[in-house]
């Protein structure tokens, strides 16, 4: 039924634009032309300069024949091209793919053919790989742009048509670059690390790029001019949109090619870095520096994590190193983070294994995410508030993504009910924050008793001598499944299996404890996650 | 032409949702459900108490028959009903329509048949106008609610059908509140101060409630948790989105029925207040307390102003007296601030006098606003980026209005050409900062040559003895207009009219000078702007 406020009140373009965190740049050139944008190296580029390059980059893929709803790949690491392909990409209305730098042939030559690319730009280090893909892609012919990074000084070979710096020279720095026909445009593309099958291609949107770039200011109650240190891969969902969040404020990016630990500690210290993200990896990659790396700092800075949850441990070390841990959730499906562990200052009375334990939980939805949700799949019911009925996380709201490319089965399916189903099983918590029990393919089911791995796990992590652990799943004949951990020791310490097991007796319910201990280094994926799927296959055998 | 990313990756309940924020104090009683939403005197109430609040509101509304799109005013002051009328009227579908409660019953009247208002909630204090108000409605004939403030201990007669407390009462604390259908949805009404002829009805939508709401945020640099004293009229532009940018980040609400010096003071002091708004007339309130009631701070307060550019004296006395103040400009189109002197950390270096300069300008657009610029209105060509020549200042972005409510007349001509015409005149400086010149009623046409009333006022402000000081046309049948200056002297000093015209011309062109000086009380209006209008008149005579 009309009534009078939707009655000559339409959309103008005085009055509507469509959301994109390209129009941040612009601003942020305009608002603070010299204010220091990103750091590389012995490398400077200030706001003007940067919105300068992106200008020309665009400029350059359009006149290379790039057109709206087309693919650029990049194979880059975390430099100032990766940036300028955040921001020069879109501007042509093209879409971003950026390409995880530590797969294989196979899955890039997978990717571009799937994602259709168009351009590709490589660093110099990856070439040998991409060269190889290129020889391995079905239909996908790419143009080639090498970047060739002064801070990579390992030779590589040049593999493409034209050299980045040559390519964007002739670039109009007075691009008129286009705003999205609409938000719902697609801004960029990437790939799942699918363990089992094909990857899939997430769709994102310009509309939630901007919510989220903002969305992560919000949540890292960043103020102006904060300075963000790449330890998180941009490739990454989008580096979880932090590329875009930097221009909302006017912050200055420090790249860093390797997450290593003295130059880390280098630029923590030489660029009074504000803000970092990364896997638990990144915290002991920082906590076990040599002492001679380490740096005093004159400031805490935050950190924000993702995946495992933090151990009590290593939060403890962190904050004696001067840093505020912050524990994220989410997948590539929602733009990387959606979930935060909002920390309540209540808790700040808690002693620090309670400290620890809130700590542990996923928490609550970004306030870009509409709901979170912890939902049995069958009755798209929620769960009981009890934190013990375990669910599938669910989300639902504009930091989703708008699915997967050429997939409209595996769409469907994720979006079955209108909710996102995130595989992720979980518990609800009377306060509302959910906690993560196991991907559904990780809840191990033993004698007809689901055990949660993580459950598992977590007791294994208060053992003193124990550095990183992995419960999988081993098939039993008699019980189906029965856990099997996986452990690395620390340094100079020993450890029995009968000693884990026993210990594990002490603190766990009988049947969810190890059959099965096997002491090894844990196989991880390119960003850091431990990969179940070969333990289960070491399991099997 | 349709690509792969524009097929089979619709929007469905799980990926889009409306942009709203409602969402945000949802999100803020789940999180921070103890946390401190609204002081009010001696009253306090919580996130979770004050959603449950909004939802019985909206419930008790909504079995008084309010449904979407139907009109709800409040004559309030800067109370909790104020606030949660912010949330619980959309929470229906309806349209919040926030009165100026210091206008006279014959406006009042004609804004409630206007905008059809259904259901009217007032405070007691303002029952007289409201009386009469309904006694000079045309077609309106609201069902009436008395607010009954605990913090008004001054005898107000009941005129409504029932209390607000009564009202509430029987609503359901779990109502399940609606999202609009639609982010275009109107959220709230409100009128213009309009000089001239009948109020405007703007119209706001939720889509540019959510945007600004985080823009504040991010514009103000709020971390959580931040404490904000409400100086700024909430009727005035929905209090500039602030009883929405609170919900964002749970910060507390620290309500103020009048802007009396003791109680600003008391409340800065008494409950740590880190942000406030307010027109310049409220830095002079809070400057020329007496001593008595001064306190001292122990933190920089961020004090945001608009209207009038704050002058050199005032700027250095609010910093010494613990305050940073910034500087927006805006329109009731705008949502209240569009525009923000966003300060460039290179100007502390200048002298106090330069800084002044800077700190004039109106500055750049928020992040949420997508553009701005000076226009001649004629060409709908930008003007020189040279500081000098004079345009119109231009708006286009998602945090203008939908348009003039049942006025598509007015709404299509502040809209010609793609762009929001504000009315205001303006110059561009070469780093991309406007300033505004004059209102263009306000300009001053002498001779054929165009004088700003706002650079002859400027000058004015910088004589020691004058605290106030307004320029206007005065007709002149030789020169057409001649400036006409209105002042106010500082307590104890006094001042010639020779003297002022003497001091304008060792500062200013001879033809800008003021030809005749009247010292008198400036009339101001309820926002405390300075009623030129008047001054014309008196002028005129």
């Amino acid at each position: 039924m009309a009534n009078s406020y939707d009655t000559d009140l339409d959309k103008n373009p005085a009055n509507y634009q469509p959301l994109t965190p390209l129009t941040f740049l612009a601003r942020s050139a305009a608002v603070y032309p010299d204010q220091s944008a990103i750091i590389h190296g012995q490398s400077r580029c200030t706001y003007a300069q940067f919105y300068t390059r992106c200008r020309k980059l665009a400029s350059a893929l359009a006149k290379a024949g790039i057109k709206k709803g087309e693919t650029v790949s990049a194979m880059l690491a975390n430099t100032p091209a990766m940036l300028e392909a955040h921001y020069g990409v879109p501007m042509t209305g093209a879409v971003l793919n950026t390409l995880n730098t530590r797969l294989d042939a196979q899955i890039i030559a997978f990717s571009l053919d799937h994602g259709n690319t168009r351009i590709l730009i490589t660093d110099k280090e990856f070439s040998a790989t991409v060269k190889q893909a290129l020889t391995l892609t079905k239909t996908a012919n790419p143009i080639v742009i090498d970047y060739d990074d002064p801070e990579f000084d390992t030779p590589g070979e040049r593999i493409g048509n034209v050299e980045y710096e040559e390519f964007i020279k002739d670039g109009d720095a007075d691009y008129d670059w286009l705003m999205p026909d609409d938000e719902w445009q697609a801004i960029s593309l990437n790939y799942t690390s699918g363990t089992t099958g094909n990857p899939k291609g997430v769709v994102y949107h310009h509309r939630g790029a901007y919510l989220l770039a903002q969305g992560n200011a919000i949540t890292a109650s960043m103020q102006k001019h904060p300075v963000y240190l790449w330890t998180l891969p941009m490739f990454h969902c989008n580096g979880w949109c932090f590329p875009w969040t930097m221009s909302v404020i006017g912050g200055t990016h420090v790249c860093l090619r390797w997450v290593r630990a003295d130059a880390i500690w280098q630029a923590l210290a030489d660029h009074q870095v504000t803000h970092l993200c990364g896997a638990p990896i990144v915290m002991s990659t920082i906590l076990n520096a040599p002492e001679e790396h380490k740096r005093k700092l004159d400031r805490v800075v935050e950190f924000f994590t993702a995946a495992a949850p933090p151990p009590e441990a290593v939060l403890a070390a962190m904050a004696d190193a001067g840093f505020n841990v912050t524990h994220l959730y989410g997948l590539t499906e929602t733009y990387g983070p959606a979930v935060v562990n909002d920390w309540n200052a209540d808790w700040d009375a808690l002693d620090s294994s309670e400290r620890a334990t809130k700590k542990a939980r996923q928490g609550v939805r970004y306030a870009a995410l509409e709901a979170l949700d912890v939902i049995d799949p069958q009755t798209m019911q929620p769960v009981p508030r009890d934190g013990e009925t375990i669910g599938e996380v669910m989300f639902r709201g504009n930091i989703v993504m708008k699915g997967y490319l050429n997939n409209p089965a595996a769409t469907d399916e994720a979006f079955a009910g209108g909710w996102f189903h995130s595989g992720d099983l979980g518990v609800m918590h009377a306060d509302g924050y959910i906690q993560l029990k196991d991907r559904s393919k990780d809840i191990i089911i033993s004698g007809g008793e689901n055990i949660s791995s993580i459950e598992v796990e977590d007791a294994l992590y208060k053992h003193p001598a124990i550095q990183a652990a992995a419960v999988v799943a081993k098939p039993d004949d008699k019980w189906g499944e029965t856990p099997c951990a996986f452990i690395e020791l620390k340094p100079e310490t020993t450890l029995s299996a009968e000693e884990v097991i026993s210990y594990c007796r002490e603190n766990l319910a009988h049947f969810k404890c190890p059959r099965h201990v096997v002491f090894a280094e844990l196989p991880k994926t390119s960003t850091g996650k431990i990969q179940k799927f070969k333990l289960r296959e070491m399991a099997r055998q």
